[in-house]
């Protein structure tokens, strides 16, 4: 019974529990928190509100598991990673439904994501056998002067304890993207969920947990960002952070000591239209990019620059498709539902209302109630619009005309969240010297921005973020390199 | 002084010598082979007919060298491999005036050949430095059930003993490529040269002995191939097999033991032009690539395959400058200068009748003034004709029109000797699965079939050869895989 | 139930099919090859004695299957792998039950056969997913004179047929080393089962059969050796042999065409013991490595070479080692079965004739009954005496006293069949430096030679074989290189 | 001339110039920052003060300046990269003669600082050549779900510009290892030297200025860090920041930005000494490592620590060596020269004094004239001494014995400046394990601590700094990746 299993994860108060050292547990603190439903406004759940003295003991048991677990053989780890998913895929319906009351996820992508995650989980595992089971061997006689007397063994170990902070749009995905490959690595993994989506970030800890994790591998803290925030970034005991959420990012790597950082801020990711393009595919790709998650989403597509000759064209290729979305709650699986919170809102509206004072043509009226945003299409966007260059993180898509590629891409470099962008056009020189020109972390050749498959690299430039994501990349982010050099008593050859 | 650098390789009777030990030795034989000139066809030099006893010697020398010599530091035998570099860009006139006379190859290119030959030589030092000086290391605990108590050590070593036998069209070139990666490798070298062009291969050697190689690491035999021919290949002391040349490699490697092969045996590269290619740059490409060095080369452009729409328009396109291509001798650096020898300029002459009689439009007039041929254009021409499956290495280049794609890439992929084929096509999609479909070794996108630049890899399919070449590849070609299994008492992880 | 998952592999005639096209059928011949049972020297099985024209109709088969197999994602490719493991492990009993019968394999180490074997399909699918699923970039700017407008994308591609012939002392766990590779790497296999060993080989078979792989992507050819053996190794449509056996394979590799070759034909595996080695530790591995399986695995010691310092020390900790080992039948899981066949316990005893002859001391009583022999320890033996080169592949173990490790080496380097040697002793330098100076192509410091973990290389040096084993060498064995260069119209340079 | 090859960057005011934009130029400040001789404690030299408006010009140099030299072919880089190697060696006399004067650098071993950086940065051009010019193609059918229509390109991207900061003790060494692979990978550098050293570094930079960099690609600032020090490390301008020197490291990295940070603090590098170790082996290494430019190394031996059975014959044979050092002027080329300043020599004093207090046994006596220290051996130190855990940076070395393996370890874990270690032992168990437990950067078996060969890795752990260093780690920590995903329209295998 799914109830069972998650029975232990909320306490007789009716609040959620944090996990620590293998054990679900109430906050000394006697506090909680209150995780408002985005699409009602009202309360939905209660989690602890930990105190930093939690903190501290999070930490040392993190430390003082950490040794053990980097001394488990690989398969053992991958063996539990696998387990984890496998338990998140039989008992994904419970998580889900927390997505859909926590963040107004369609129903449907709410199942989704958990699904998703399995799958990372269970590929992460496999990787990691790979990526940790190999290191190199060095020869000294590669460098001028020396002999073949020195064999440098070089392999990667576990930083040691990783502080992972997922976003509020992929509470559960954004996690295991975090924890698996901490985890596989030999790190053990403090988690900060976040405020939207903690509810079922905890009932994800739980698979893990049942998974048969050792004591204090995973541990899950909750509270309030004001008590609790910059004390979690700034411990001591941090080795590796993993964030990904807003331009908060910037101040905590701003504070953040001596450790690496896998920062993804997000992302004004551009959509290039080039004359030459294939306009249907282009529409298709723009609304999908533009609208999924009613726009929430790191790599949403958030700007079109669009040729001049073809921009007439496009628009009304699209502006019918943007009609169709449908609008309401996320339990009826529409497509536009409520945004995050009512701060959420009002920010998508300035922006909008700024776009409106200088001009915008809006091809779909805006409309709102509550959280709730109507999906909404401009034209004739310029720079001096706000929303040429900020995310709005709604349903919003701004177009600006363009006489050149020249001009987009000049558009697209000034801009500073530079996680993603895509182009569109049929020819292969244009395809990859735009591809080439434009200094986003990826670029999408006749696509929508996208961060999966989950095995591609993923990474933002400028203020988007700094390290790689992606599995492989994140596995290769929270190891160190250690090198054993052998000095041999004379110079030795391997015959063969 | 060029004479004082190769005077000792000249016997006082004329003939060259053979190189073996670090020395310049004469026969016991006391016979010569006779080397004649292309263009006039006359003899133009003389070399040592070498015997089957000094074959073995040559074989015990080597195998008596190769130890000691993979005992050498990797920076050390980089270092040699430049020093020779240097001597080749010294005293290449000699060399390329060689290549003039052997195989009437324009004297410009002759000088080509020799440079790039030496650039060749640089870049595979300091890659072999890097290939070479790195291995892996193996956990055991990747794999289900086992702890980490075994460290696997990989690493690279030389085969042994590696014979050396390169084509007539590019006797140096071919040569270094060969003899580069194998000595860098750790392997010593048994060149043998082909007959036009081994008075060239010999000067070549020269610089190597120059450059300070230990005796024994390279030598050079030279003689008759119905002598010393199959007792090469088939030597028991043979460890691999370099060879660039016809399809005698195909028997060669039916008779050859349990060794290594790198067999490159020609090309017949097909040149599919779409009907969006930009027909300039395809025309330009297909004159370049289908009548460089007389159409001689491996990676010439062999059969064009247009699609009718554009065929018209493309043979327009080409035909004046084939027209405007000079033809006479190689010290005039013409284009079109006389092919290897009169059975090839026969067997050519063979495929063009073979074409007139089955009804091919000739663009160009068919001409021959002994080893000379006139750069022949031949459209309409039909699977039934032998030259759109047979390589006439010579300056014939044959037109297939197709009604579609599909039909291109089917001839292509029945063709058995796939070495290369190009694509030209404005398309992302089309390039790409174009590319994907043909069943080549390399697919030039919008550019005639190159071997270089000569890090790239470079390899045929079917009876087109085996293995893959390109500096990286040969490097890792000449070497094998050698393990060595760490057993630990205990497991033991590495911590940080 | 088992008798329905194999039940259709019997026909009513008492005979095994033969598997093609995803059909089991009986061979048009209407010959059947009886199956001796190693133990009674009884027939205990019939298979299908196929003819030529049926091997004809598999190739053609095979050929027409794979182009639609290379097409497979790799994940499907791998899930179907990972399906037939567990089908293995499902059905493993019958399987195993027909190694004690066929090649009188003790039962448990036949039950450890193929699980094994699961394991490594598992591992094998996993790894192709990733060694398949990633190619290489090279820019055109490393080579000089070269701008970035040459972009060389390197993949990987399938071979096409592969003739899988494994040996009888592995027949299922060294067939699916084979087939799980190819079938990975997007060939399709001709598997040509051991003599002995073939039914287990075809019930294993049917584990891939009932997996769900597509029809004709794998095919089980069964018969006399004298009637298809040759035209199956020189059959046109071969792309790639794997063959684990004896000396068989020199003869496949010279009459084989241009094609790649994996080949492991045995190993005559030394074991140097030092002075300073721990010899409790030895005695043990040379027991287990020397008499497991009766000493039939290309991995037994076959030879110890002890420092004559501690020789006598460690001759008293293996012999009542050797003498507590059980003799008897497989059934009854004995450490000591009979030999394959009796041809094999002939040749076993004239070598320990000739040792007797030339003064070897017999440490334990050579005695024979039928094909079954009692493990032989031979101490003095010398360089005269036939064991100190040949391999016995049956419980004999001959022990050779040096003075110094110089001429343990030398002796090891004699030795030509080269595939794995030990080395015992506690010291660093002496450990790398004597694995450094053997030529084998693996070296175990430290333990007993042995084929595990199946992700580490595995191959032999010299007469024993050609190409490297393991689960990622052989994926990378089982495919070829293709290059797509992108020609720009223009140098590109990605930007960031 | 190398007077005339230096000439221009001495102002007429006697003050060295800065180097910004391909000029030479006097600091608008009109002042100066006077360097001192630690072997006189006079004023040795002027250099300029510069302003952090000079600072802000600069980085706006920088930045327009490295999208161009990012779009230079990587052969072209390199080709420079090695004229500044030549001319380094050429010119070197010059600049060792600033660190005899700057740094009290032995004039033998100040010679060997240039000439080791000249072969670094040949290195370093050729690994450039091939970490830059090779990238990754990830295809989308690896994941599940996926067929294979998205072809991911993986390359690597300059991070724009790289501020490096190496530290006195090898002001051209270090400055080097952080230019040559910065400008490789196509960043521009703004190079802040040393204090002590500066002048050094000047003369160096002019190496590369006259080698024909383009204007704007390496700038060096000098002056006061009052003044500019945090101006530079926290301007919004730097994309990277190389540093190595003392814990300053720690707060810059608190107080950067998000940029990748490479940074080497230094290092308590513990040598363990086992019972079966070679005692003359390890008391060669202790001296040398020990001792080496009066201990002013990061990878200095800092603490002994050595089993109790052996720990009087090591000393025994340490002691002797110790007191054969020569102690003087580094003109005269003495082991022992003046440490960088009265502040180092207080400090260092200090370190020793408190030693004594404790009970310290001293096996040499200290001294102390002006800044120079005679080599000071001290056994029994304990862990209640501040020498047992702290760095002196000169020639102090402290011994502490201990009963056990463990033990030391133990010492080793807890110590947190964790650069290197390194082990003692023959046995190859010991070894292995020994080096696995120990939680330091890169562990030396058999050997002292030592930064090169330099294409070796070299890291720190804990305290003693983040990202990895050697050639090619830095080469790859000096780009970021970035994907292009090429999307086709249908999915595409490549075939062969």
């Amino acid at each position: 019974m799914a109830s069972d299993f998650y029975g232990e994860i909320l306490a007789p108060s009716g609040a959620y529990k944090y996990f620590i050292n293998g054990d679900w547990k109430e906050s000394a603190s006697g506090k909680s928190v209150a995780i408002v439903n985005p699409s009602t406004r009202q309360t939905a759940y209660n989690v602890q509100a930990c105190t930093q003295a939690e903190v501290n003991e999070m930490f040392e048991i993190s430390r003082s598991s950490q040794k053990q677990w980097a001394q488990t053989p690989l398969w053992k780890r991958a063996e539990l990673l696998k387990k984890a998913a496998t338990l998140l895929r039989e008992h994904a319906l419970p998580i889900a439904s927390c997505l859909v009351t926590e963040i107004a996820k369609p129903s449907r992508d709410s199942m989704t994501e958990v699904i998703r995650s399995a799958d990372l989980l269970d590929y992460t595992a496999e990787e990691g056998v790979r990526v940790l089971g190999q290191g190199k061997i060095l020869n000294s006689d590669s460098f001028p002067g020396n002999g073949r007397n020195k064999l440098c063994l070089v392999s990667k170990v576990a930083l040691g304890v990783v502080l992972a902070i997922p976003p509020f749009n992929y509470p559960v995905n954004l996690a295991v993207s975090k924890i698996g490959p901490a985890l596989m690595a030999g790190n053990v993994v403090v988690l900060k969920p976040p405020t939207q989506g903690v509810v079922a970030g905890l009932h994800m800890a739980q698979c893990f947990h049942k998974a048969g994790f050792p004591k204090g591998v995973l541990n899950v803290i909750t509270g309030k960002g004001s008590e609790i925030g910059d004390f979690l970034t700034t411990h001591p005991s941090v080795n590796c952070i993993s964030f990904t959420g807003g331009d908060t990012g910037i101040s905590i790597s701003k504070k953040a000591g001596m450790v690496p950082l896998q920062m993804e801020l997000g992302g004004k990711d551009v959509c290039i239209v080039c004359e030459d393009a294939n306009l249907d595919l282009a529409a298709k790709h723009i609304v999908k990019g533009g609208f999924s998650y009613s726009g929430q989403r790191c790599t949403a597509v958030k700007l079109v620059l669009v040729h001049d000759k073809v921009a007439d064209e496009l628009v009304s290729k699209i502006v019918p498709q943007v009609q169709k979305l449908s609008v309401g709650m996320p339990e009826n699986d529409c497509d536009i539902t409520p945004v995050i919170s009512e701060t959420s809102a009002n920010f998508i509206q300035g922006l909008v209302l700024d776009a409106k004072e200088k001009g915008a043509k809006f091809l779909t009226e805006f409309k709102r109630e509550g959280n709730l945003l109507w999906p909404t299409l401009l034209d004739h966007v310029t720079p001096a619009m706000r929303l040429a260059w900020e995310e709005p993180f709604g349903p919003v898509l701004p177009i600006v005309r363009v006489q050149t590629v020249e001009q987009a891409i000049e558009h697209c470099n000034k801009n500073n969240i530079a996680l993603q962008g895509c182009v569109f056009t049929q020819d292969i020189n244009r395809a990859i010297m735009i591809s080439d020109a434009m200094e986003t972390g990826t670029v999408q050749i006749n696509a929508a921005p996208a961060r999966g498959p989950d095995h591609f690299p993923f990474q933002g430039f400028r203020d988007s973020g700094i390290g790689s994501q992606g599995i492989t990349n994140s596995l290769e982010m929270m190891v160190k390199t250690k090198s054993t050099v052998i000095n041999l008593e004379a110079e030795s050859y391997a015959m063969g």
